[in-house]
């Protein structure tokens, strides 16, 4: 595996990871409602990557980082920490390619996405996320069973593999005829904005990018203002479970922040609303924390009046319980 | 308007009818699950035409017949009754064609079907299920405005405009480098069945076709074994909505009873197991009507072991109470 340096990171990086990836993942659509458009007065493009292989965009990042990997790290095998979407990812990724993966896992992650994981034959590990170190018993494997660790986010191959998302993007935006004036992309650790922000800026350079957060975990937002990486205390729960991150990537921050015009940070509430919304007018099922760039454009935090808006719902494995109580 | 005779119908009408639709219509991914795959140890895959605009295939027969309309036909509006895909797809539709659309609906279809069938700016007429003729009502319109008469299904214009999901599917298929040995296809008046096996017969004629039909409304599947048309008594109620039909149409029996090897039933319970399954495996939101395919793979109707099966998902409008119900 021969990593590039972060600082070095391009389309052209992007660009040999779609090549890698492009026959092991979903071509997502590009989608668009009557109804929603009228709701913002402007036209909202969804990514629908909710339809990623193992339901989110976690799949292209964990694809192309084991695409990477020699032989003999094949057979080493893969470890991965994760409150689910990389999870899921990682270990079906490992499955395609042959080779063994480790998860570690919180135990109060959704249970749908801890039976996934298990279900591409990983072996899982729960932790307590109050009192104990996802990264201690991940570093624990790497030293016993010799395993390659494959960061969430902060790292090039990662990137560069979701990053592939937004340069599809751009490709079906131009088939329909139009640009996007604006893009929301959900961000927890900034593996996904970062990768986005690499194939924007070459792409569709004029396009204003945003994160959109969870409140309590809207680090990037505060860090974006900071000018610096500041860390958040986080709360109890959230709703957006897969975006509980109270602190920025190093390697991903840099790249966000030169890229991004702003943070976005929405409540439970207009995530949920969100998420309805997407329910009844693209018929598609987001968790929480893929529906948080459509609770910014709902929420009018975002103004869509007049403009071309594209929308990246990055997820949808959400556990029928908190489906049935988004749409009651 | 010049309509093709019915039994001259061939892929050529379909391939035409896919260039004058093609930029309207989403050409709708196929996707595939490892966790579906392995509950029926073969392989599914899934044409997801739930994420057709409208929300399902309905969409491409209505573009398509409005597409043949000339332009005096036109201003004279059009007229469409339906217990609500059909409805919902002939309002966009002419929306997009900037002419007038009545929709004929029953006062019980489901709400969502009813609210977005006005916010596409059609005038809705709602009609008593059990005592008035839909037919009637769609019959005066006509007469008193001149409108034109879009037939749900019984039309050489719809059903080859319905069949292009077909043809898409088997360029998808190919892509994917497989073959399908079955396909499983919701059917109701036999439109969409009937433009499938059209486009089947032309660009994958190994593939074994098959009906699916809810309980109470077999009527297609006791027609292939009568081999004529017969009509079945119905019951007041089933979970399908969208398939509600007591006989097939006069112009799409004769063609599916030739490409069709039989035809299966599936009941409620199965369809809503189906639709849980979608929800979690897939991320779609699948409509009872538009779950009946795979309803009849996971019930073993059809055995898919060792085999690749296609699946037709055919729409996604469903109220949110029903899929409360259906996730509990």
């Amino acid at each position: 595996m021969t990593v590039p340096v972060a600082e070095d990171l391009s389309i052209d990086h992007i660009l040999r990871a779609q090549q890698r990836i492009t026959d092991l993942i979903v071509q997502t659509p590009v989608l668009e409602s009557p109804a929603l458009n009228n709701l913002v007065n402007g036209r909202l493009l969804f990514k629908a990557e909710t339809l990623q292989k193992t339901g989110s965009f976690k799949f292209r990042g964990a694809c192309h980082f084991i695409s990477t990997l020699s032989q003999d790290e094949q057979r080493r095998g893969v470890v991965a920490y994760s409150s689910g979407n990389h999870a899921q990812a990682v270990a079906y990724a490992a499955q395609l390619f042959n080779i063994h993966a480790t998860i570690v896992m919180p135990a109060d992650a959704p249970r749908i996405k801890i039976e996934n994981t298990r279900s591409y034959g990983a072996d899982v590990i729960l932790y307590d996320r109050m009192t104990e170190s996802r990264e201690s018993i991940a570093e624990a494997v790497v030293r016993e069973k010799g395993a390659i660790l494959l960061p969430p986010y902060d790292h090039p191959h990662t990137i560069v593999g979701q990053g592939t998302l937004a340069l599809e993007l751009c490709e079906q935006v131009a088939q329909l005829n139009t640009r996007l004036d604006a893009l929301l992309v959900p961000c927890s650790g900034g593996g996904l904005a970062a990768g986005c922000a690499l194939a924007m800026k070459a792409r569709s350079p004029k396009t204003l990018l945003y994160t959109v957060e969870p409140e309590g975990y809207d680090d990037t937002a505060q860090s974006f203002k900071a000018g610096k990486r500041v860390a958040v205390s986080g709360k109890e729960q959230s709703l957006s479970d897969a975006l509980m991150m109270t602190i920025p990537g190093k390697i991903t921050f840099p790249i966000n922040a030169e890229a991004y015009t702003g943070g976005f940070v929405v409540t439970d509430t207009q995530v949920r609303h969100a998420m309805a919304m997407a329910f009844q007018h693209l018929r598609l099922v987001v968790e929480p924390g893929g529906a948080v760039g459509l609770a910014a454009a709902l929420s009018g935090q975002l103004d869509c009046q007049g403009k071309t808006t594209g929308i990246v719902l990055s997820g949808g494995n959400v556990d029928p319980e908190v489906f049935r109580s988004v749409l009651s």
